[in-house]
């Protein structure tokens, strides 16, 4: 697939290429690339979340693939608000957004990709979630929920299900919201002042973030383990809210782009038809 | 619920009232009480989904009410139009669409209700019926697929479950797109034309615009038996389209600003708390 050559470089930057290491503590969270925050930068998201918007439209109609976006991240990491920024302006009836909670007593029945699977976009779907499966390598891991010999086969299984999914023609686009830890706390804090937000929070939300160093860990091996050609890892610098907008709303964008999709033909001859 | 006046006067002329005939053939698909196409009108359009947006975060927030809107009509009349209008701009992760097509094998292996509760609207989001178990007593009846002993016992049915629903706070609102015959032969002769729409038509598809009479019928009286208190049926008239999204967009958003939504009180105290 061949990509403008903005979105080239941000992919460069951001991939994480098969077969190499993640090393997320050597990417800094506040790269922009040399960009700076101005309206120049928010006209360019908002032209490609019109893009997207419009290229929704043709993938629909082509029917060909399904569309996957994946959101991870720690909390406050974005998840939400790149959830809207990238999906507010498409057709609603074309997206379906899927935030993965604490999985039921019905799921904890099934293994851990069944409830996954059952939320996969159709074709001519757009599918983003909202955490993933992926939560069954980080927190399951970090909280000890099953032992080291079932999460670290996990990886090969995640592999195997997505390619499936891909050769199925599923396009698969993962997201890691990058931030600091310093970043998290700013936002945390803003969180709890502000009363439209704080409902949402407990006190225990905060123990998580003492668990930093061990997501970190997690999150290294999991984008390590699971970048591959057919269902890449970004890691992109979240820090900067502007930047990480303009950044997923370019990939996206222009991997639609490159699908070449394209209207059917009718199934009739619309030239010889007069409607009574 | 207090409504604005111009909403109050929407609500009255549109509402099919609990016991009364719908008496499609009295109502003008042209109607717009005297207003004109215009930016202001555009403009009022535009502010109610934008206050949808707004309470919808609100909604979400509050979790006490599931909002439940259905939309019916024949081919062509703006289903998708107007889902586009209403709920493009709210944030994707608080709605859910769902287009109900011909059921399944599985689907029909169950009543016609399950499928339908299978995707009712979460408490916080709201959900949008594109056609919806209404079609079982439309095309149902009008193809006859069931016995009229069957279908006709189908409006206290769907009566008893939406009843159900409202009980367990869902917000039920229910428009049918109400457009002219001739209406409709224009919108089917453009989408004929036009290589961006032509590829979904089938031939076939003309073939119910034949049974236009009988379709009116069974709309006539599923509007009639099934508005209530509790999930009102309103008469939208949709040969203009500006008109059909204004009205829409008016009676949803003044409903929602009706249901004194309010962000919950925190579970700790907030000016105690420092992230570390």
């Amino acid at each position: 697939m061949s990509l403008p050559k903005a979105t080239r470089r941000f992919v460069d930057e951001f991939r994480v290429l098969p077969g190499k290491p993640a090393k997320l503590a050597k990417r800094d969270p506040a790269a922009c690339l040399g960009l700076e925050d101005s309206p120049d930068m928010d006209a360019a998201a908002a032209k490609n979340v019109a893009r997207i918007a419009d290229l929704q439209q043709l993938l629909y109609a082509d029917a060909r693939f399904s569309v996957l976006i994946v959101l991870q991240g720690i909390d406050a990491s974005g998840k939400d608000g790149t959830t809207r920024h990238l999906l507010t302006g498409v057709n609603p009836q074309g997206v379906r957004v899927t935030s993965f909670k604490a999985p039921s007593a019905d799921e904890l029945g099934h293994d851990y990709l069944w409830r996954i699977h059952n939320v996969c976009p159709a074709r001519g779907m757009i599918g983003l979630f909202n955490r993933s499966h992926y939560e069954d390598v980080l927190v399951v891991r970090v909280h000890e929920l099953v032992t080291k010999k079932i999460w670290s086969q996990r990886y090969r299984q995640i592999n195997q299900f997505e390619r499936h999914l891909a050769e199925n023609n599923t396009i698969i686009l993962k997201f890691f919201l990058h931030i600091s830890k310093d970043e998290q706390r700013k936002r945390l804090q803003e969180r709890i002042d502000n009363p439209k937000k704080n409902w949402k929070m407990q006190v225990k939300d905060l123990d998580e973030r003492k668990l930093w160093d061990d997501y970190m860990r997690a999150y290294d091996d999991a984008l390590t383990e699971c970048s591959t050609e057919h269902a890449p890892w970004h890691v992109i610098p979240a820090d900067r809210k502007w930047f990480r907008d303009l950044a997923i709303s370019q990939i996206v964008a222009d991997t639609l782009d490159g699908l070449d999709l394209r209207y059917p033909k009718p199934t009739f001859d619309p030239s010889k038809f007069r409607v009574q």
